[in-house]
């Protein structure tokens, strides 16, 4: 978890973010938002909102006494409690790649299994920089779909001693989830403070559907944190225009934290952005762009301005492989995920070919990102022991500081050592194989996992869970 | 040439300035730098500073008037007056890779020739997010070593009409690029606006070479300017400390810049900044570090202060080949240099190896980051018609935007278009070749060179360049 000391990057003026506000409150009161959900419509029916047939329109002055209920900042807890973790104000949680079909693992491009899905647990498991693993890292498509749920948070909950995201396919798998982390952390303490954290998208433009409205009423009612994120590639499910797509944004998020505040006051919640575009061309989506940049840094201070909490970012590209494309696409969303001060990042290692494939070596490519912009965003001492001017004087006009007493002092530690990236000369890079960055990463993650050690958890607890998942897949049918 | 109207990232406050303050002037005042030619101390001794020998103990105040002379900002001529720059304020001026020795072209690394000059030549001149093609931007190692700066300064003003950088091997072979400029832009023009902007590095630490003071003086005389840059590597040049480097980037830049002044007040000058670290475990020079992203983010905040304008960034990285590292490094350092609003770019396209090699598919993958950050580094408009009600009024809930009306308007421009990049989905990709960003930036360089069109010339200035080419070479005995 960094803990972001330097200066947000605000681009919006005060104009700017009037007109938005006025922009998403003419969405939400004279276009309206499909809920398709009953139960979430008698919860706004309740409230004096204007519900006809399965459309709401909003008062946006109500919506916005609702958000007001939502805390700033809350902590989420992590079966090891010295993972847990803190959403909000200067604090950034990263977590890993969610919801891809397919994997990549070098040349080789295949549907995923459940054995990947426990390789990038553990990998999220053995980097620093990634606070979670996240929640579906892939799809294990070698298990039954109507149980596959109960599989993932076994495997979260047990390989990983992390903070994990929750299943949002049904309510059904919701209450699975909370289930198995009662049995983890207790009920009373999951009850005071959350210990899931789910992804609630909407199905934009101006509709929730009814499996994630079902998921979002659970984790409400038992205090569970939730992420409302419209899903806005514009030029499909918004405007082409990024304020178009804002003012959706805002308005399509804020009443799903409504509903949330409405179910239960003070309930964790955070603003969710996932907003690129289409590529106009080929038709089909498009990450790491400008226009996504630009969104994340007015994202960062809409949520700022209704004091919530808000997810964004992560290292995403459009590249089919782990090439060129691929790390400049992925600083080309990271970069402002910083710049933003992102409190939740999802997709942040392993995102490969617009979220259809998870990638081991761009995991370790991912990681290494992260390393560096961890460094970079660490204030700067300049004080009279970093001037060290004793070095100048040592080595005076000409010389040279490889062996001067300040460096022979601070070398290990004065720089950033990478993980991935070489600086070898060339005829060393050659002689050793000519690798190159996704081949160096491909041997990174082979040994990471040859070396993963499971975090210490009671035998108990684990045949617990274990007998849970066994007695509900037969529930399930599977 | 960007006009950045975006916020710049600033990190230091005001005890941080004063402490970089207080740190260059103990420097300059208590241990001096050293100028390795007769006419710079000279001119030193006259203005009444402390000379011992070769070495310059200085009046820190004497160095702030004298750079309180430079100006801020100032208008740099191209032969074309449509491409001429302005250096300085909100402006951005791009520039080529400059200095190596080595190409590469797929995957053959080799001697540069100057073959391989006029074909970077023409790249730089066919893509407008490069504003130059800086100046050496290959050494072409098959003209004679004496002779050779004839060579590309021809090149340089025949194979482009863009604003161009001077040879600075030496003061006579300043004084030729100077005669060659003046036949283009005539003596009184040059003399009035410069059209010559030249590459002064500081021998860091602390000393001042022979061959570049003779090139300095001689630009500094003709009223032509220069880019007065330490060349710290931290760990080799300077202390392994970013606070110590920049005390010490500072004092070697400002007394350089009080040096051109004195020679002639007011004459054009860059503060000049090429700030990155060495990898303490293999003793190379590391680029796209972490800690030379935050040196820029200083050099920007300190150059301001000071009222300069000032050279940092580009595409830097250490990889090898054109890979993932290459592209993440580059936008390490490239997201600091807008961030900053870097006044003058060099190495924005085409670095590669920690710039031993001049890269033709890097120059392409770099062309595609700059034109992505010019996208990202332009004010967003939110008003009534950017937030376009009436699409949303139009598709409504859960509909799509491709077809809506308000897309059908705008889809040619409403997002940024990529170069290189590719959004193919992976069935696409494969059937075309499954090419990787190198690749594909292998086909975009060749046929940018097929296409090449030489900028209009005088064909009697064409000749007079040439004849003073051929009748300096004989002189120089090549």
């Amino acid at each position: 978890m960094l803990i972001n000391d330097m200066p947000r990057y605000e681009i919006l003026d005060e104009f700017a973010l009037s007109e938005l506000e006025r922009g998403w409150k003419r969405i939400v009161s004279e276009l309206g938002i499909e809920f398709l959900h009953p139960e979430a419509l008698e919860y706004f029916a309740q409230a004096g909102q204007k519900v006809e047939g399965e459309l709401v329109k909003f008062d946006p002055d109500w919506i916005l006494e609702q958000v007001a209920k939502a805390p700033a900042e809350f902590d989420l807890q992590a079966r090891n409690p010295e993972r847990s973790v803190h959403i909000g104000g200067k604090h950034m949680v990263f977590s890993a790649v969610y919801g891809c079909p397919f994997v990549r693992e070098g040349n080789v491009r295949r549907d995923a299994t459940y054995d990947d899905f426990q390789n990038l647990v553990k990998l999220a498991q053995s980097f620093p920089q990634l606070d979670s693993p996240g929640g579906t890292i892939v799809e294990p498509n070698d298990k039954p779909l109507d149980s596959r749920h109960l599989d993932m948070v076994y495997a979260l909950l047990t390989l990983s001693d992390k903070p994990f995201m929750g299943s949002v396919t049904s309510g059904p798998n919701a209450l699975d989830t909370i289930a198995m982390a009662q049995m983890v952390f207790g009920k009373e303490s999951l009850e005071q403070t959350p210990a899931i954290i789910s992804l609630i998208n909407v199905n934009s433009p101006l509709r929730y559907d009814d499996r994630m409205l079902s998921a979002l009423l659970e984790y409400a009612k038992a205090g569970q944190a939730t992420i409302i994120t419209p899903f806005l590639l514009m030029g499909a499910m918004s405007p082409v225009s990024v304020a178009a797509t804002l003012a959706q944004q805002v308005g399509e998020a804020l009443a799903g934290i409504a509903l949330v505040q409405t179910i239960r006051p003070g309930c964790p919640v955070v603003f969710g952005s996932f907003l690129s575009n289409t590529d106009m061309q080929s038709g089909s989506p498009s990450f790491g762009t400008p226009e996504s940049a630009v969104g994340l840094f007015c994202t960062g201070q809409i949520a700022r301005h209704y004091n919530l909490p808000f997810r964004s970012g992560g290292a995403l590209t459009s590249s089919q492989v782990v090439d060129a494309q691929a790390g400049y696409e992925s600083m080309m969303s990271l970069w402002p995920t910083f710049l933003a001060g992102t409190n939740f990042i999802m997709h942040s290692a392993g995102w490969l070919e617009s979220a259809l494939v998870s990638c081991y070596e761009k995991f370790i490519v991912d990681v290494e990102q992260l390393r560096m912009l961890h460094a970079v965003f660490k204030p700067l001492e300049i004080n009279e022991e970093t001037l060290a001017f004793s070095a100048h004087q040592e080595v005076g006009q000409g010389g040279h500081f490889l062996g001067a007493v300040h460096t022979l002092e601070r070398f290990r530690e004065c720089f950033y050592r990478p993980l991935v990236s070489s600086t070898e000369n060339f005829e060393r890079w050659n002689r050793l194989g000519a690798r190159d960055a996704a081949t160096r990463a491909g041997e990174i993650w082979r040994k990471t996992l040859e070396e993963y050690e499971q975090p210490a958890i009671d035998p108990g607890l684990q045949e617990e869970l274990k007998a849970y998942v066994d007695r509900r897949r037969i529930e399930l049918g599977d």
